[in-house]
């Protein structure tokens, strides 16, 4: 077997944020594999067959990349932000470890990109400036109770919480009762980040107060950061604000 | 004043990490400004004042940058990794609050960056594939008591855990303490990894057990991640077994 699979990180969606080992992955790729709007990302090009399949599917589409590979050919897995964080990297995995044996011996790599969490961060200021966590809201993998379970926990350890895939169509009360969680921890106050398509021509990066995020708009595009009791606001005349958390804990 | 402040991530260290974005802001800068291996690892050209300091000074780092800036230069703030993640920006925006007041009128941007945890997860597999949560054992800016109240709750509440900051030369003991809570929620074969120097000459990634992880060495440039219950290895023949999270938790 020549084949290789390479697990791909496209970043927020911005090219001045791809890599550029994953670009040079790219470049070498023939067998280009994804949802539709992350291999949309990816221009066409002689001797590249592009593979966009809808979301819900990854480990369909995992298979796909590995029976791909064993055939001989140089696949490219994609996925926005980082592969690793809630995206193909582990889908893959999963494909592998219940797979074809001899699907053990393919080259496969996985190319880091810049997660929605880091480039949302960076767009307020520094949110993440102390301990954090990134959980995904989203109940089709695993129990509502697990997540509330988790949630409960952070907030109570006085983390920040990223929170990926907050809302579907098919999911539309999570980031509200999330929200509310968080609501038994934190200040009325405790600023919550709304950041849509960070790094895209629609973004649209929003800073409220917990007491009013509860009832912002949010989708499947966006990524919400809900502060620590000591993320705060820097006020500047005539701009947003910076937002940040300390990297001190008072003793 | 026509100075700006930018506070790049230079990722794991291999230029094939570094973003475009954060490559245009080195270029644009007229001082740089950083702890001495990350200023090392930017080329020297003319036209750029290096400014190197030593580690624990960034509140003092962070305010000579602002001051470069207000008297009108174009000044570079350089963290491994992100700087959003236990490095310059944070300590950026509390250098901004706590000073002259016309230095919140100054363009300050963040560049994202490849964080040390995405670099090592993508060399062993997907082991973040679930919830995780990244937090540093420096107990040089937070109590110890906090640090050990933390870490149980998301090992309870079965996240995986990246260790930033696990070890240095003053702090000899926290690594081994942290390793032992979470051998009271996880099984001794829970998969730990101890990532160095992830993407550079020096990188030595090593996937231990975490029985054994504890006895393990590790210094400052190690990072360290402890896996979930459901974490686990995909052994292959003659190569190291690829590590990873599964995404589902089971009803």
């Amino acid at each position: 077997m020549s084949g290789s699979v390479t697990v791909i990180g496209l970043g927020p969606g911005d090219p001045r944020y791809l890599t550029p080992a994953a670009q040079a992955a790219l470049d070498a790729a023939e067998d280009l594999i994804g949802y539709v709007p992350y291999v949309a990302r990816v221009p066409e090009r002689p001797g590249l067959t592009r593979h966009a399949s809808d979301n819900r599917v990854e480990v369909d589409r995992a298979r796909h990349a590995l029976e791909l590979a064993a055939a001989g050919r140089r696949v490219a897995v994609v996925s926005g932000g980082d592969p690793g964080v809630f995206a193909m990297a582990a889908a893959l995995f999963e494909a592998l470890e219940a797979g074809n044996p001899a699907w053990r011996s393919l080259p496969i790599t996985v190319e880091p990109g810049i997660t929605a969490m880091l480039a949302a961060a960076a767009r307020v200021g520094a949110p993440l400036g102390g301990d954090f966590c990134a959980i995904s809201l989203s109940d089709n993998l695993k129990p509502w109770e697990v997540i509330t379970a988790r949630l409960d926990a952070v907030l109570a350890a006085d983390l920040v919480v990223a929170l990926y895939n907050p809302v579907s169509r098919a999911r539309p009360w999570q980031l509200g009762a999330a929200l509310d969680l968080a609501a038994e921890h934190r200040a009325p106050d405790t600023p919550v980040i709304l950041a849509r398509a960070v790094g895209r021509p629609d973004e649209a990066v929003r800073v409220l107060p917990l007491a009013k995020a509860r009832h912002a708009e949010a989708d499947m595009a966006t990524l919400v950061m809900i502060g620590a009791s000591a993320t705060r606001l820097i006020p500047r005349d005539g701009r947003e604000p910076f937002v940040y958390t300390p990297r001190s804990v008072a003793r």
